[in-house]
């Protein structure tokens, strides 16, 4: 089969980690007769600097019309000014808006080789496997903003119908999976919460009477998802909450550099990015985790290209690459770290 | 000296620790020659089921004309549906807004006794002593809210006076620590946050030279609060973000149950409540936590009376308390667990 992938390296190190996935792409495409053709665009810093705005009217025409999307991190000390006119942020914002991306699927499963990175305690991390889904085109991230002399306002709006498709989508995941789904809200203020509850309720009730649903609320989920991970399955919030509760459980796996994310629409291309950002401290150095990345490019084949097999290829040369110890240096604990080429190679050597 | 504390028991374990931190104070007056009066006063559910309303004039008339207010916990599944008319959160909301209570102060110092409770590894937690002021009046908890067929909005406002006094009083407090701040913000996606990010580093740059202030996204706090909480001396943020932080870094100190709270506004009276809520689960059971209450209870006395000193009494009650494995329900891991009176007893005990 021939896929094209449109690539957003944007910032950082950005583009140390797409040219790793894009590597192991390559090679799963080699070994299952595949052909995955890419083409590169900016986003983000490198976007503003060579054409003046974070997410140009070429990049966006590249990404609809390529077969998925594989985005690296943007933003930097150079772009960091929060008040700036136009920033590297606007161009995720924009993008994640403009193709429709409503559902951010992040996946939670410690590897056994990396609890020691987490700073929760092993026993309790034995058997986690859980899935934020994140709602990503709503909410305060896209409400309008005011400003003036006096204050600041930021305003967080959600519809019927953007609460019902994200609810549908992790019911559906959850179906897939342990069949239990937690819905995260702060029903006991905010109206939006209420909303988001009665909805969520009701379409349980109605469409998917096959799953349990819990309600928790956000600032108690803070706590119960480091204090007893192994009770969730799928997790749905809202975008902000998603925001906060997803960096969060990254300390579940270890290292936010190990983390990838599917953002999935309807019947729109899906893009792909490790949830990490352009760390720009490390940025050109050559010692960047690229697993999530990888693990990234791996969602962008189960879940654009359909195709399962070579996905669950590329996490299991993830799994024993990690396994043997193939640590990048946010997860060893004894100094004896490996760079990205190769941790890299580490993924390439076991692909079968 | 005389004060009149208003007590506001609420529901669920609300009456029981409340109750517990009354002996406390009681016996500590007693040693110190003060005169501690109590009167108590509905809030919350038991105050919709008596007067049809959870903040009744009586009550917020009460706490105006006392000293201090001390409060256990509102809520319970009686009262829980978020769409009812009325109900028993309304009734802390009123009270923080009535009494202009914009600072609350959390307090997070695992103890060595505690640090076995705690889901973090113990060697993150060792000289772990942060302090989170969290905005209480203002953000998207007090913003005009709608609902309607198609959809929901909630807004989220900050004034720029809002900031610069609970960034003043951040500020102050951390002059009293080690002298650093974190500002918790989301300046890269919100308005209220660049405002926020502003009106902060404005404060610390014209009136608090010698503190020193770090920026912090509230994702990437979620994160490092867990994997790095040493580095934290004063966190400041705002309503929404504080609520969320806050039960997060509960689980530094082993419990929920073991964390005081301090609301502070301007010439008004303090309010002292512990964090957890009002556990229905366990409510009337004898077997509550009381020493979140029972330290609220000094914050009562350092930060309302004066007393600094009877209220590290307190304070080292309770620490030797929990040395000597005084260990609630939630604390013990051996199942050898005392009830709130004994518990309470404990602490009595060690006042001297
Ligand atoms: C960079 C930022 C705008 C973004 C977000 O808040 O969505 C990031 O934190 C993420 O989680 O992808
Ligand atoms: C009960 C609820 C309204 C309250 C809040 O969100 O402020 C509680 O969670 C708290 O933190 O005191």
């Amino acid at each position: 089969m021939r896929a094209d992938i449109a690539l957003l390296p944007g910032d950082g190190i950005g583009p140390e980690v797409t040219a790793a996935a894009v590597e192991v792409l390559r090679a799963v495409g080699a070994r299952h007769g595949h052909d995955f053709r890419f083409d590169s665009f900016d986003i983000g810093g490198i976007a503003i600097d060579r054409h003046g705005e974070p997410l140009p009217q070429a990049t966006l025409d590249g990404c609809k019309a390529a077969d998925a999307v594989l985005l690296g991190a943007v933003g930097g000390p150079k772009w960091s000014d929060p008040n700036a006119r136009v920033r590297p942020e606007q161009g995720l914002l924009a993008i994640r808006r403009a193709l429709g991306l409503y559902a951010n699927l992040r996946p939670v499963r410690p590897h056994a080789a990396t609890i020691g990175a987490s700073p929760i305690k092993p026993h309790l991390l034995a058997g986690v496997d859980l899935l934020v889904v994140r709602e990503l085109t709503g909410g305060i991230y896209f409400g309008d903003k005011t400003r003036d002399a006096e204050g600041a306002s930021d305003r967080c709006y959600y519809s019927v119908a953007e609460v019902e498709r994200v609810m549908r989508r992790a019911c559906t995941l959850a179906r897939a999976r342990r069949g239990h789904v937690t819905s995260v809200d702060k029903a006991n203020v905010l109206e939006t919460s209420r909303l988001w509850r009665d909805v969520a309720t009701r379409i349980v009730r109605d469409e998917f009477p096959d799953i349990t649903l819990e309600h928790q609320l956000v600032d108690s989920m803070a706590m119960h998802l480091i204090a007893r991970p192994r009770a969730y399955d799928v997790v749905v919030t809202e975008n902000m909450f998603g925001d906060i509760l997803t960096d969060e459980a990254s300390m579940l796996a270890g290292s936010l550099g190990l983390l990838p994310s599917a953002s999935l629409g309807e019947g729109t291309v899906g893009l792909y990015e490790p949830i990490h950002g352009s760390a720009p401290d490390i940025a050109g150095k050559g010692v960047a985790n690229p697993y999530g990345t990888i693990l990234s490019a791996a969602l962008l084949l189960r879940h654009s290209l359909g195709m399962a097999q070579e996905a669950a290829c590329i996490e299991d040369a993830v799994d024993a690459a990690l396994s043997d110890g193939a640590f990048t240096a946010d997860l060893a604990s004894d100094g004896r770290a490996m760079g990205t080429a190769e941790a890299t190679l580490a993924v390439l050597s076991r692909i079968d």
